[in-house]
């Protein structure tokens, strides 16, 4: 599924780069202040007028769950895919109520459920402030141009959020060749409206994740209050009639996490020797250790089902990303492109002098990288993770005691006044929490420093206090207070002395692994990223100057803007329809009849006597996307839904590096499937008659 | 499972080391011609003679899929667990007839079914070879006295074997201490007897696996043939007519595989930090990727199966061993003892002088080992194994044609003339193959060693040949000829020249891998086997002068008799009674009724109005046993089967590293639990009744 990977974090250095070609076929997330309307126009015909462009923008939103969605009525109804809300379904779930495995409908608005730690940010308005950025770090050092830039872009966001009280982010573009500032309306009462069942939301399981042909209806519905009333929405994307054809032009726009399409070679080096096949491994390691819990009883299952979910997720993404680096061709295609850019720039002295030594100061920085990327990792990259709900609210509650005593720009970046709000309501959550499992995570965590660093290393024996990882992980969850929310509370309220006074044992954990932590932060700050900001924002510039500025930057899970039709493609020399239809899934179901994953939910087998079996289900298009465009509409050149993106085929997953339209597709639920479903297996009148009444009469 | 983990060769170094204390509670593995008859006679008043002891040797057997097991009839019926014969009843399977499903049992002599590359060793006697070993390596350097002892191991197996005819071992016991010949009567054509449903022999599954109380019938019969007749057997334990009864002293003989209970810290530090964490590591990634094949379609879960359940249980047996490494209270005792014993060296002069470097040479040998150990298990630790069954034909007929130009004692240790028979036997098995299959894992193995490696190493560059992993493996598995018996056989018969002369990619590709393999093997055998050899024999020797050679060696995957007594434990608080029941697997299918590993198959369900619910099932035990122990029958003072030894229970996984018989046990099946559902599930009468006939009369 393509939301965003829960454990991007993994990767120590996802750097963005700019681009080495000019974008080929439909290739491109491009940015919203910088739309591809060239392109359009001479590829397809389409002209984008600002007016579309601004009403798409703002009937987009970004979900805090790590992926997209879209308005799709004038009160504020929102549509996404079921696994970018699952997290909000199990935190509405008990082992009474299980909304993952029943799903959930709410007959009248006043059913609709609010949902605990969501929120939906709508992108309002984008600003250049590269200029003031770079002139904050003129005549600096390395690692002091990358601390004064950090700190001048919290500045930008406190003043912004001030000023405008919108939330606000300033974004690295080009991995430090830009710095936008987004401005979101955040909106933080969202209510559930309608999940399909997981049987049939997630059809195929883990063996059908990023494949081709599939059946599963992975669509969910909220709405947006504001002031305890639905949204009036002044921008929202209108149902189409028809949905889209073969061949259609469409578009898609949502929040891919992360490219690093552009890397230097070096770089590109780094992730395939180092961070991706750690990440990998890490990731596989994560899934036995949740396989094991999960096998022990029915409720440890449901418990785990989501970290499991999207752990399987993310390693399928992570092995599909190995493949493409360990293809020697993607690296002789790198190279020669990377040649040709630093032979232009040594041809020009005065560009040599400029920019000629960014590759080889990235060079050096990666190799940095790869000797502190264990002990960086160890200590959560800085950010002090351990995996477990209740150390995350120990180490946020700890910082945020030191932290707030200095000025907002002074103060680790996710500690400044623009974030504050959310970052309270996360440490309040009402959602329910496991021991076990917090446990079982930390045990997982602990152990896993260890084994990283062996067990004389000063960070393990910090984390370990002279235990074993079982019996420390018994220890800090068994002791700790922090699963009541007015503990949280009152530690928060308190500040440093209350803090400091506090010997909970998960405060303490936290306490001790914080100084490392911050260290490592700062080495990786200074002698990583400082030098991955300076030196590729040279390539950028060195880029845009050879080839001009008509090239989209690296993902960074912000609004971006992709093109491309309805297309099937080739698989092992046979053609792969771009549709499937109702059908399909009936006849798979009985093909695969042995297989729990396979089995259609009753609503479906109940259903299947009054469905039209030949409306389309799913359909494939070129369209550029990556992981966190889970949930983006896919709508035509008129604004209309006639899709819902929540995957790409298997031989997307190589797309972090490049973009081809050979094989390479993103996966829909389409439009009409949708609403078929909604009328005729789920029943739901009322949101089915909100829908048509959004529909563009034709 | 307590069978020997298919990985076991992943741990590069596990180096046997002397004990550090004298044996206590009923601690011991004990060589057969070493018995601890001292210590029974003191603790348990057993008074063993020496014919007691021969009769328990010649009785049992080793069974080369990684397991031990015993002779139980006077026609040469053998007894082991259906997790060690699982591997066999794989081989004989296909699609349409599906053993490991189903079940077998043969209701006449004729229906017994030959198996494929399986055989059983009987230890027939053993040989003292120390003061000839140690004497060829006088005055020769580290390097060269390891080079020296294993060359005259190869020349003593294969002048023994040609002295008697028997399959020889030189064994190391004491990681260099002792040096023993143990003959063995080696059968090569066995047959399948009887085997369960796996549904009923793997009840509970992984969950289950290490936990108790349990409820799995694992066991298997299989039966010796000697000139096309069932074996004539002058030695094999009786039935006993009671079973075994609440602490009662009994006794297990079977081939526990290795432990590493007295290494010095440094090594253990080592395991601690790099070995098993590494080991550990890549079996949670072999599991994931198994599990991803198997979840594609029922038959590659069929095909995969084995692997999986193996893997599935070295990973449980690797966590259990992981978190004994990671309790600091191990270390702290290990340290106690080894300053214990450095000290008392110290104290005296000449021992100083002679033994008083062992342990810091072996921390230096240790340090060499973490730097060789990634580059050294890429390539199969010199062995040269990329777990897939056509390149391992490929790479034995590949060093078979070089290495059977030079003499037998000159060649690596395994294609000397003692072992040519089993491998020539291994290469021409006719057990089916699958391209599918080792497609996936020579994939797994390829992209494995660029993951360690790097995409730039000498060995990667070498293995991928300008491919990623997957089209590499689809160019070697698709274009090799090696599935064909009648070409592995041309091309052993047709010696080097034919084998030089072959172009098959898979030959091509383990010629690509062996100069870096050979090259690996030679430096690790000289800085870091040969080092321990020389310094454990040191710490050995010492230990002998200051505790007396009253101790057992770690285990080495040969015979072995440990002593001890049903008894159960305590677990969280409360009490786990030793034995379980017929009627407690009923009760917990009705208790987990929704999850598959806990449904009963339709045998047990079926018969449950017959069975005597109260018949025992299980037992736990305070036997010191080990992976390699499965299979091991369990036996009273008067030599009668009370038992079948199949797993340990969770807290006996740091068993490696040293025993305690507060928590814990051995898990056997209890004998009457065997007959009875022989008996009155199964109703396999021919076998009851020949289990019957041997049962002793009291």
């Amino acid at each position: 599924m393509f939301h965003l990977p829960l454990h991007r974090l993994l990767l120590a250095s996802l750097t963005l780069a700019p681009l080495a070609h000019t974008a080929r076929a439909d290739e491109g997330m491009w940015l919203f202040n910088r739309p591809p309307l060239a392109e359009m126009k001479a590829r397809h015909g389409f002209e984008a007028s600002p007016e579309w462009m601004e009403h798409v923008q703002r009937s987009c939103v970004r979900v805090s769950t790590g992926g997209s969605g879209s308005i799709v009525s004038a009160d504020g109804l929102v549509m996404t895919n079921h696994h970018v809300a699952s997290d909000i379904l199990e935190k509405l779930s008990s082992k009474e109520s299980n909304l993952i495995e029943k799903g959930f409908w709410a007959a009248g608005l006043a059913d609709e459920l609010k949902c605990p730690d969501l929120h939906l940010d709508v992108l309002w308005t984008i600003t250049d402030v590269t200029e003031r950025i770079e002139g904050a770090a003129k005549g600096l050092g390395t690692a002091d141009a990358g601390a004064a830039k950090r700190k001048l872009q919290t500045q930008i966001e406190d003043e912004a959020k001030r000023a405008r009280g919108l939330h606000c982010e300033v974004v690295t573009l080009y991995q430090g060749g830009r710095y936008h500032l987004y401005e979101y309306k955040r909106f933080e009462d969202v209510r559930l409206v309608f999940a399909p069942e997981t049987q049939s939301a997630f059809y195929g399981g883990d063996n059908d994740n990023f494949e081709y042909p599939r059946y599963c209806l992975d669509a969910t519905f909220f709405r947006i209050y504001e002031n305890g009333a639905p949204l009036k929405a002044e921008n929202f994307l209108r149902w189409s009639a028809n949905g889209a054809a073969d061949g259609e032009l469409c578009f898609v726009a949502g929040h891919p996490g992360s490219t690093q399409r552009l890397n230097t070679v070096a770089h590109l080096e780094y992730l395939r020797d180092a961070a991706v096949p750690r990440a990998t491994t890490r990731l596989m390691r994560a899934e036995v250790w949740l396989q094991t819990f999960s096998g022990r009883s029915t409720e440890n299952a449901r418990i785990a089902r989501g970290d499991l979910f999207s752990v399987q997720n993310s390693r399928k993404v992570y092995v599909g990303r190995l493949s493409g680096l360990l293809d020697p061709q993607l690296f002789a295609e790198k190279r020669t492109a990377e040649e040709k850019l630093r032979a232009a720039v040594e041809a020009n002295p005065e560009w040599k002098a400029k920019w000629g030594d960014a590759w080889e100061k990235i060079a050096q920085g990666q190799a940095t990288a790869a000797l502190l990327a264990p002990r960086y990792g160890a200590v959560g990259q800085g950010a002090l993770s351990l995996g477990t709900e209740t150390f995350t609210f120990a180490k946020d509650i700890l910082r945020l005691a030191d932290e707030l005593g200095k000025p907002s720009g002074e103060r680790l970046r996710e500690y400044g006044d623009a974030g504050l709000d959310a970052l309270k309501n996360a440490i309040y959550s009402p959602a329910p929490l496991y021991p076990e499992f917090e446990m079982m995570r930390l045990e997982m965590a602990l152990s896993g420093m260890a084994e990283t660093l062996g067990g004389n290393d000063p960070i393990v024996l910090a984390a370990l206090a002279g235990r074993a990882p079982r019996a420390r992980a018994e220890e800090c969850v068994k002791g700790t207070k922090l699963f009541d929310i007015a503990e949280r509370k009152r530690l928060v309220e308190g500040g440093k002395a209350v803090v400091d006074a506090c010997k909970d044992p998960m405060i303490a954990l936290a306490r001790a692994l914080d100084p490392f932590s911050r260290q490592m932060r700062k080495k990786w700050e200074d002698e990583v990223t400082s030098v991955e900001r300076e030196n590729y924002a040279k390539i950028a510039a060195a880029r845009f100057a050879v080839e001009g500025e008509k090239v989209y930057p690296d993902a960074t899970f912000t609004l971006r803007l992709s093109y491309g039709t309805v297309k099937g493609y080739e698989h092992n020399g046979a053609p792969v329809k771009p549709f499937t239809t109702f059908g399909g899934a009936y006849a798979k179901a009985e093909e695969r009849a042995t297989e729990a994953a396979y089995a259609l939910p009753k609503s479906w087998l109940d259903a299947k006597s009054v469905l039209e079996l030949e409306t389309p289900f799913h359909f494939v298009s070129t369209h550029d996307i990556i992981g966190g465009n889970s949930g983006s509409p896919v709508f035509n050149r008129a604004g209309e839904v006639v899709g819902l993106i929540f995957d790409g085929n298997i031989q997307s997953l190589v797309g972090n590096y490049g973009y081809s339209d050979v094989q390479s597709r993103s996966v829909s639920v389409d439009s009409r499937g949708i609403l078929e479903s909604l009328r005729n297996v789920y029943k739901t009148n009322r949101l089915v008659t909100e829908l048509e009444g959004s529909r563009a009469k034709r």
